[in-house]
């Protein structure tokens, strides 16, 4: 069985794509639309898709709808989530509320999960459609719950590891397990195997969101593509601050919170008085040991799939590759 | 067979709706969702839903889901649009972004969204299911569509009949439409039945809507539930002012025009001299007609359904109802 490459699959998708036609009016509506949809990304959502269900199926075109479905779906919960955090700027252009304004935001994200709706809907063989609909909207519920939580966090004075987990999970691992999970049942996969990469996408998505964290700090901003100690300078409350917090002794414990509640400092000042006390408790060795032990947890899951061992390699090199971002 | 009076079908609908439990996590999330769905109203869409299954199934329960479902998008559309519009009340309570926050407003409207896709899915016939879902999901769209028409009339200079007819079809008319055609569909219907009924839900949309832009200047307060002139005075292009711009000659439009300009006046001044232009343009009179007409057009769709003749009593009367808020 012939089976695409991580690239050969991202290109096909992306073309989908970017053909996908806005041609309705109001332009008004559509055009911020079609804006995101063509900022292009790394397409992980629909790719992870195909990937489950080119393990089972040779027809990868035959769910490009639903493909695109969860590439939308994610691209809404950016836009209202750009909105409601007052970003200004994402892969590197205006975010759509600065662009056009807040009240086109709120509706041309509103008619993007329609839409993604639209697409989930569209082409679905028909046996599969009650189980993937289901799928779709549980995972679209909790990201939202996900993103409710985050904000929830940012006004509270401390944050437990396990509420911080339970977070990223809902914000971010749910929709990569649900892409894989639908793509898998689509390809004929069994309910078994279904929920095995539903649960692979869950420990995966994990092990991305911590290396994030992680990255802020320690990345290379040219690989990393953002700057470096974002996180550290608005005090957000990352697995990084969460286990220094956790670990720190009441002097250092103080020290830090000086830190955080100091306005006036240099930025760069700030980062590295930060970094350096990440450093002392041995944040970065905990954080990579998490990403490690939850990425070895994903792929003992994938191992146990019940697919021949040469088919699940374009999947976990494809993952092996997102996790070498210079870690 | 068995048909329930518009009362049972409102009293059942209501009960099945507040009955919905939102015990998920985070109850930030949820709760203005609660708040929004026992504030109460008419439960016109899905009472429209019922009643179309009525004619044809007597067992209304089995798609309660899919008649709380629509009245969940119904109030999405009303979370959100009032927070596009700054409006503070709503059914005499806070509206939710005025209550909680903006962002709170943003992110439960989009919950609502999903829970409206889950709550059609639920017990859903698996062969109409499909058609149900692009059904719902092309009003769903169509209203969007229709709101983001509404926002740009606020600043054009002109809107034609024409343009605002199409507006109030997509933002108001396309739902109840929508409402009657699944509830027809479900119960078994024909699909010319269904269309016929959508059809008829198009006409009596927009007769509903120049009614309430009638109401807004010649309703009597108490029976109406808003105050008199709203629309005149914050200039909104309702069909009233469309036809008395269209219909006015060049000495009345500057006189009328110098009305909408001037941001000093007393605001009962404006809504007396408005009205008696309205008055002397014969505009009341012209909206009854149109109104009439659409009634009308509604009426003798109703009469041509292949159901007998008694089943359609209930739905006409509930029409005839509403129709007569002191008109």
């Amino acid at each position: 069985m012939k089976q695409l490459s991580s690239l050969e699959l991202q290109k096909q998708i992306n073309a989908y794509i970017e053909a996908l036609s806005y041609m309705r009016d109001p332009r008004k509506l559509y055009d911020p639309i079609d804006y995101v949809l063509t900022l292009g990304g790394k397409r992980l959502r629909p790719v992870l898709m195909l990937m489950a269900y080119n393990m089972y199926r040779e027809d990868v075109n035959r769910i490009f709808s639903q493909a695109a479905a969860i590439e939308v779906y994610h691209n809404f919960t950016l836009l209202h989530d750009d909105l409601m955090d007052h970003a200004t700027v994402r892969r590197g252009k205006s975010t759509v509320h600065v662009k056009w304004n807040e009240n086109t935001a709120i509706l041309s994200g509103d008619t993007m999960l329609i839409l993604s709706y639209y697409y989930m809907l569209q082409n679905c063989s028909s046996n599969l459609m009650e189980t993937v609909m289901f799928e779709f909207g549980r995972a679209a519920l909790e990201v939202c719950e996900g993103q409710q939580l985050d904000m929830e966090f940012e006004t509270m004075s401390e944050v437990s590891e396990d509420e911080y987990l339970k977070m990223i999970r809902l914000k971010t691992s749910v929709l990569l397990a649900c892409a894989l999970k639908i793509g898998a049942l689509l390809g004929g996969a069994s309910g078994q195997d279904a929920q095995m990469l539903y649960d692979f996408g869950i420990k995966i998505g994990l092990a991305f969101q911590l290396q994030d964290d992680y990255l802020d700090v320690y990345g290379d901003t040219a690989l990393f593509g953002k700057n470096i100690g974002g996180d550290i300078l608005c005090n957000k409350k990352t697995f990084m601050l969460i286990t220094a917090l956790k670990n720190a002794d009441e002097k250092t414990r103080l020290h830090l919170q000086k830190w955080l509640l100091d306005q006036q400092c240099q930025p760069s000042d700030k980062i590295k008085a930060v970094t350096e006390i990440y450093n002392e408790l041995s944040v970065p060795d905990i954080c990579k040991a998490k990403i490690q032990s939850y990425y070895k947890e994903g792929m003992e899951l994938l191992d146990r799939l019940s697919v021949a061992p040469e088919k699940k390699t374009i999947l976990s090199s494809y993952i092996v590759g997102l996790m070498q971002r210079n870690l």
